[in-house]
């Protein structure tokens, strides 16, 4: 018999602030609803559970897709499921990429068996429609394009109009990843014509990770429906999940029950708050924050004009160092920011005002916070200057 | 602006006592800890919670494997996972079939792109070595033998040790489905040498569903490094997945942080009773179940001397309504007990008593409401017979 290798503690972390690129913290009522004793993923009060967490969901997508419900896995699970479930060998897709997560959708899309053509812009900045109507010019029968609205890696926010425009004068179907900005910034996905979509459910919509909302539209579905393979994956074949989630109630997998209480009550949070409300908070909380940052000396990353109000990027400065600053946030203030990824690690910050953690308290606490470790590295940073530019900010 | 359709309650669920196939009641001290706030996935607080469950995995499982982790999803992404990343287009297998679950591996081994072999049994009896010998006569270069240790639907628990033989012997390597019995029946992972093996959460590990354990050893990560095309899902690719459980802790996805937790102290619990222990508490609960249930005119369904201790398989009798029964335990006692799947649909029982659910206090509770529900359908079951019957296998 092998014996466990030594005694576990009672769980008991540290209490982090959670002002990353997630996942980010949640509201307390969320916690809460975990401790609820679980139903079976077949009891009639399950499945109204699912039917209320699909209708708040495609408020918060502002959708009417039927189709539209949580993958039962974190927000990459949504990713790989809408393009394994659209693509097959044969295919031709566009995938627009600036960032990791454009990088990421170019991987899955190629592991289909579909010809891909990449369209690349440069990191911290957005794709140019030009660049998609040149894309579609040298690949006019993609059956799909594949973008990024909340680039998590850059912190841009992609201008979706135009090329949504594009794609469908060309009858592609149009696949977006909104999971930072999902209930944090405006998605319309029915206004927006967007054909398909993922998220996950910890970034702005403060809950914690482990389930992928999705929406698809009858165009989507179409397509699906109309594969000549299977899905590769069964765990994620839309074909087999949407007989559970529609009125057949087809056993598939066992629904994450805890997990779905969660989401419920996250979502619920936001019906109370009010997506416009929400998304203006996001907005006013990260003005503050960026205006507190510039006036301590931080630089923007991301194309102005392009931000996310949910996932604000700076430059590391010259002279500092990115993992001792972070360090330094974690050690003496708790708080948690991400550093860059790939080709822009060590050279940006990501600071996460998200859902719950979208707050004015956060904004200040995390001005202080910033400057204190760039003064401890010798970069001059006036934490009075930074609360002074954000206050103004809130009083105008 | 599309508003949410109604004012949507509080998170209110009738207090279930779920003796059914999955998922099963859950420690309060487990539900507890999902109301920890989180920590980031990659904080070093989190990391030291993924060592210790990767011990903990080691000891439940049996086994020194280091590539032990929980994927992030229910058990069936890891049967997804572990037939997905062992089997690749040119590859055979041998899947052996008596129930739901080998099914389920036949369809997802047969996605891969793998030759497929299929050894047909009974349901509720188990496949004979005879039988794989067979297979492995005409198909002598299969890569792979899957098998279900625990079939769920049925509630047989297969021998392990000709057939793991029988598949050495042909240099093939052995998958093994134990979702159903790691944590509530003897499973020795190094000791039967089963080179790959997933479970889920969510049955005799106590622990709500949203991770599916699993671990293989030496011989299975040399033959998915040595695959000559890409795993087809990027969310279950297991070459990536290793980078962020290993020493590297290279990002993948952000991994499901309160699901971690309460899977951690779900494993802590299973370490403090001490498996062996656990393992006689069930087999002590199945068999009072077993004799109350024979008392009062029930038979078993599974082949006798093949039962698992974790799920109780019972043939409903003659004249008797299974949907009526099961209401009348469910609106009555707030019991939920599983019927049966596919060709044994409406024609059998399943009757979990798994982790902390397998007590004494269930078994005489579970036995007074069949007899009630068997009552009300004037099947003359004596509930006083079925408790003494019981009693007696715990007085022995």
């Amino acid at each position: 018999m092998l014996e466990p290798k030594k005694k576990y503690g009672e769980l008991a972390p540290s209490e982090r602030i959670l002002l990353g690129a997630g996942p980010s913290g949640v509201d307390p009522r969320v916690l809460r609803v975990m401790s609820t004793p679980l139903l079976g993923h077949l009891d009639p009060e399950f499945i109204e559970i699912m039917d209320d967490t699909g209708d708040l969901l495609r408020y918060v997508f502002q959708t009417e897709n039927t189709m539209t419900l949580p993958m039962s896995g974190t927000g990459s699970a949504g990713m790989d499921t809408v393009l394994s479930n659209l693509l097959e060998p044969g295919d031709k897709a566009i995938v627009a990429f600036c960032g990791v997560f454009g990088e990421r959708m170019i991987d899955i899309a190629q592991r289909t068996g579909a010809e891909v053509k990449v369209v690349s812009g440069d990191w911290g900045r957005i794709i140019e429609a030009e660049q998609i109507e040149a894309a579609f010019k040298e690949m006019p029968d993609a059956k799909l394009l594949a973008f990024v609205h909340a680039e998590t890696s850059t912190g841009i926010m992609q201008p979706v109009d135009d090329i949504v425009r594009i794609a469908h004068e060309h009858g592609a179907l149009v696949a977006m990843d909104c999971v930072t900005s999902l209930g944090g910034a405006p998605v319309w996905l029915d206004k927006w014509g967007i054909d398909a979509a993922y998220s996950g459910t910890q970034k702005c919509i403060s809950c914690p990770p482990g389930l992928s909302p999705i929406s698809m539209n009858a165009r989507a579905q179409k397509a699906l429906n109309s594969r000549k393979t299977a899905v590769p994956s069964w765990y994620l074949d839309l074909t087999m999940i949407e007989r559970y989630w529609g009125k057949e109630r087809f056993y598939h997998h066992t629904a994450p029950i805890s997990m779905a209480y969660a989401l419920r009550e996250a979502l619920r949070i936001i019906a109370e708050e009010g997506l416009e409300a929400r998304w203006a908070r996001h907005e006013k909380n990260a003005q503050a924050f960026t205006a507190g940052c510039k006036a301590m000396g931080l630089e923007p990353f991301a194309q102005e004009g392009y931000r996310l109000p949910s996932l604000i990027t700076l430059k590391v400065p010259a002279n500092v160092d990115d993992a001792a600053a972070r360090k330094h946030l974690l050690q003496k203030f708790n708080i948690e920011i991400s550093g860059g990824l790939g080709p822009v690690k060590g050279q940006i910050w990501r600071v996460g005002l998200m859902g719950s953690n979208s707050t004015s308290k956060n904004v200040f606490l995390a001005l202080t916070a910033l400057a204190s470790a760039l003064n401890a590295q010798g970069f001059k940073a006036s934490a009075s200057a930074a609360l002074e530019a954000a206050t103004a900010v809130y009083d105008a």
